[in-house]
Order: structure tokens, then C-alpha cells, then sequence
């Protein structure tokens, strides 16, 4: 055996970027990245932190693009078994938190399925994390005792039963990707009778490019219309969203109104 | 004016330590942590993360635990503010995320009530990263749509409204610090007709002295019983927690008593 050859050890790790800022990946992250011979990412990944990589790692985009070729998921997790085989240390670098609606899980299950050694390295949640930069907390006393996670739409692009149930609770509610339903959601709300319900529409949060849309259910899709979005977005209702610095203007927009 | 006498500018920063493994802060917070001043830090908190920390920082335990003085809510935000004006930059060290049940908001709004330069500094929430790092994802397709987070107690120790109301929805539900209510809570998910519901008790989560506890609905309260739980907790209901690795021994243990 040449001595100069390279002993090939299999593994990867399924890692959270966090929500944009590349300051907010954690400690362990930014390790891993600096140790990985190979590292596939997404399209809400900060390309700043491939900026931990060796000079010979491995760089493969995945992510999935208006108008570019997209990897099914299939194919994400064959490409990282595959690399893992031929290179050693794969990171599979996603944006958020790998386990929120992120398809960490399907991952995880792929490489143990191949036994192959994979680890999760949880990353900071947009869920929480972009309403918390806005300074919305999504609990705090006397607004909001629970807060509920979810996407609108399903698979087949219909609203999903989540919506549905979520509505009739207290729950500070945050919708991950739902702007296009925004009608048919306020919709659901107003069946409730929360036409006053406070609502934020966050576009590209935590990026440099972010925009804060703050409204009522009466009102958010009204509002939201002018600023055209097309970025990713999250939208909070909850009585939690007052707390936003701007909120008063809103309130003082009413009265002038009225 | 004397020259060696240093010009304090006071500012804070909100910073959440995350669940317990010390590589799980962002590297934004433990930049902050080296620039600090003063660290304010609770009972949650990993102090192997004040090795951070510059030589000459002041670091004061602020933490609440049983027999110990505990500050009020009140004395930490003055003991925050007179640290700021008295010495410079304060970090206000938090487990988990700030903002997630944490009182980071109060915290936030009474510097910013006072004029004090504040920012909040996002970290990785128990309520995500504890069941991840066990190989349990709150959301995942086929198995649950949505999440919901909350207390099971209020502040008069009285059982929430949240939790009444989740237990009637399908999502994934986690609940923090909610073990001596157990009981109560199994009784609620009973009253939907859910004894099968998986769950998972975990202990000390993303700390060396872990546990989890798995069963169902039916019997957690018994299963639980055994392991004596006196450290910080969280439990997750759903079906998800069927994919945690060792579920099958719930399983194959239900199949061998009938």
C-alpha cells in the first residue's frame, strides 16, 4: 500500500447555518465547516461561511432555484453518502435549523439507513430567531403563553390542516413560506373573528435586504401588496407582534382613519 | 480630566447560551462574551462558557436555584442597567434562546426604556435542539405538519390554557419545564382519546448527564416514576417520537405484554 494514500473515514454532519447572518452559526458549526472535505449547500445558505472551508474542500450547490436545475431530494442524499465515500468528511449545510421543516431528518435517516456515521449540528431556528432580531418575542408575559410552527401549504400545494386547528388557539402563530396564501389565511383568521389580530410579514429576515411589513388581519394583505415581495418570507400573527417599536404607528394610523 | 481614567460607554447585549453543549452558542455570542465587561449569567448556562470571557470581567451568577438568594426579575434588570453604567459592556448570558419563555423581552425593553444602547443575540432553543439532538425532529412529512411550544403551568402554578388547547390539534407538542404537572397533562391528552400518543421525557437535555424516558400517553407517568427527575426537563408529544432509534423496544415491550 502506498503510504501516501488516503484512508478514507466516511461521515457526515447534517448542519444548521442558522437564519442569514453567518454570525449565528454556533461554534460547533463553524468547526465542522473548517474540517469538512466536502460541503453541500443550499439556496438560503450566507455564502460567507464557506468562507471556513480548507482551500481544498469540496464545494457543491444544491440548492433548489428559480429557473437553475434543481437536486431532488433523492439526489441530495445520494450525492452525500457518495462524496462521504470518496472524500471522508461531508457537511451537508442547510439554512435554519436542519430539523424544521428542513428535511434533516429524511438525511440523517439516508446515512444511518447506509451506516455511514452522521451526526445533526442544530442551527439557530428563522422560526424564532427572525421575529426576535425584529424584536417580536414570540412568548412573553401577558401577550402569548405558546407559540405554534408550521408551513401553509401542504405537498399538493393545498392549506394544510395545521393552519386550520392553529387559528382557533391563542398560540402566537409563525408561518414559515406562506406569503402566497396570505388571502386565503387572513381568510381563516376572519372566520375566527380576529379581523384585529396583529400580523408581521418579514421578507429576507435576517439578511441584509430584509423588509417588515406590520399590519392587521383586516388589513396585512392590503398593506403587503406594494412592496412586492419575491424573497423568502415568515409571517407572525399574535398580540405578540404590538411589541414591535414600530407597531404604534399602525395604531395611530387607525385613529387618524378613523 | 485624567487621561487613564476610562470613557464608559454602557450597552447590552441579550445573549442566549444555548441548551447546554457549550459549542452550541453562536460564534456572534462568544465574540460578545470576549468584549464583555460584565457577564450576568443564570443557573442554566454551561460556565465552562465564561472561559470566553477577558481576564479582568466581572462575572456575576444571577441564576435561580433551590435554597440559594435568588434575584427577582426586578433586581436583574437594575443590576443589568447600574453593571452598564458603572462598567461598560454587559452580556446578559441566558440558557437557551432570550426570547423563547426566557423574559428576555422584559429584559430588552427595560434598557431600551433607559436609554441603554441593547441588542439581542439569538441562541439555539431547548424547545428545537434538545429533541433534535436526540434524533427526534419536531416536524417531518408523513408525521407532523407543525409545532407548538409552551409552558404547562402558570404563574399561579395553575395548568395553561395553551396546553388545553394544544392537546386538541395534531402537532408536534413540546413542553418546557412542565414535569410535576405530568399527570394532569397525560389526563388532558386521555380526554382526547390519544393514549397512544408516543412521548418522550427527557432530562438534562445537551448536558452530560442526559436521560431520556420514551412510552406513550398510557404509561410515561409510570415509566417516568422510576428515574427520580430533579433536573430542568422537556417532554414532546407526538408522533415523531416514534422516530426516535430506540422506540421500537416500546414497541416490541407492548407486543410481548399482550
Amino acid at each position: 500500500m502506498i503510504s501516501s494514500l488516503k484512508n478514507i473515514e466516511p461521515r457526515i454532519s447534517i448542519l444548521g447555518a442558522g437564519p442569514g447572518d453567518p454570525g449565528l452559526i454556533t461554534v460547533k458549526g463553524a468547526k465542522a465547516l473548517q474540517h469538512a472535505d466536502v460541503v453541500l449547500y443550499d439556496a438560503l445558505v450566507n455564502k460567507n461561511l464557506l468562507d471556513y472551508t480548507k482551500k481544498d474542500c469540496v464545494k457543491v450547490y444544491v440548492g433548489k432555484r428559480a429557473g437553475k436545475h434543481s437536486f431532488s431530494q433523492d439526489e441530495i442524499n445520494d450525492l452525500m453518502v457518495k462524496y462521504a465515500q470518496m472524500y471522508g468528511y461531508v457537511v451537508r449545510l442547510k439554512g435554519g435549523d436542519p430539523f424544521v421543516f428542513g428535511r434533516g431528518y429524511e438525511e440523517l435517516k439516508y446515512a444511518m439507513d447506509r451506516n455511514i456515521p452522521v451526526c445533526v449540528i442544530p442551527g439557530i431556528s428563522s422560526s424564532i430567531s427572525v421575529p426576535e432580531l425584529q424584536g417580536i418575542p414570540l412568548t412573553t408575559r401577558g401577550y402569548s403563553e405558546s407559540f405554534c410552527v408550521l408551513t401553509a401549504s401542504n405537498a399538493k400545494g393545498e392549506l394544510t390542516n395545521a393552519i386550520k386547528e392553529a387559528v382557533q388557539t391563542n398560540a402566537t402563530i409563525v408561518i414559515l413560506m406562506g406569503f402566497k396564501k396570505l388571502t386565503q389565511i387572513v381568510k381563516l383568521f376572519k372566520a375566527q373573528g380576529k379581523n384585529e389580530l396583529p400580523v408581521a410579514v418579514i421578507e429576507n429576515g435576517s439578511a441584509e435586504n430584509e423588509r417588515i411589513i406590520l399590519g392587521q388581519v383586516n388589513d396585512i394583505v392590503e398593506r403587503s401588496a406594494e412592496f412586492k415581495i419575491s424573497g423568502p418570507t415568515l409571517m407572525v400573527f399574535g398580540e405578540v407582534v404590538k411589541l414591535h417599536q414600530d407597531y404604534h404607528k399602525i395604531l395611530e394610523n387607525y385613529a387618524y382613519a378613523n
